[in-house]
């Protein structure tokens, strides 16, 4: 947590920037970088973009929610990594959960 | 946006019904078709279907929430085209995505 | 319904557990095991752990909320099971769908 599901983004382009990319979103989150997952979705794109043509990246973020200033500072710095490869467009959403309902090794969060 | 994300669907399948569902979705959100993505998940079913039987199709869909109204048209058009390509069960979800929690290339929509 | 969804967990080793995982499952749920669907998406892990090191699954559930009690026993469950393949950090978010937005063949739920 937080986890970032990527649709777009070929696994080994964004392997060039994982690494600098999750260090400056642990700070940006204030926590260590091992709290962090990022996986590339498999997936076949079928209306919105040519296939094979990396033009658009989708970006799932789930998290606990950390508020505005965090979420457009993370935002920021995803958009600018996820750019440097060759990716015009980047969209980004959020998703919030809830403590009670997210649970590591069968315990609940909160 | 609206984001269209098939699973038990064949995307060379879905690839031949993909246009005039887009041209339906348009008119159906009052939107240009370009606002459209539609993507194939590759997920291995374990549970709930014989292997590479595609008895059942999962579609999620993300998007700013337009209504009740907009909303059955929307899945009565997915559903009836999906069901065109030989597939008997159709479950959709909507998820309605917080402008403020949504960021197209670095700035949130809101 | 409910729809399981896992990340970093071999569709071939989930395969040996499913059927006594929905058994059990139905009972916590109180309904049929023709409810469940259980998907192993394909993803490639980027950042969180290495490559092909099945260290950590992430499992995601999409059901109508059923409270905290239904919800600490299904992740008690999933976990238990989970942990049997040789996985040892499990982590397991609830989502919450609304009846008015999930539809069965073109029907709202509601």
């Amino acid at each position: 947590m937080p986890h970032l599901l990527f649709r777009g983004v070929p696994a080994e382009r964004l392997q060039s920037v994982a690494e600098p990319l999750v260090e400056q979103l642990a700070v940006i989150c204030d926590c260590g970088t091992d709290n962090f997952t990022m996986n590339c979705v498999h997936a076949t794109n079928v209306f919105g973009a040519l296939p094979g043509d990396p033009a658009f990246a989708f970006v799932e973020v789930g998290w606990f929610e950390r508020g505005r200033d965090v979420r457009d500072r993370f935002a920021a710095a995803v958009t600018r990594y996820v750019s440097q490869l060759d990716i015009p467009e980047v969209e980004i959403v959020f998703h919030a959960y809830r403590e009670d309902s997210y649970y590591i090794n069968g315990k609940p969060v909160e």
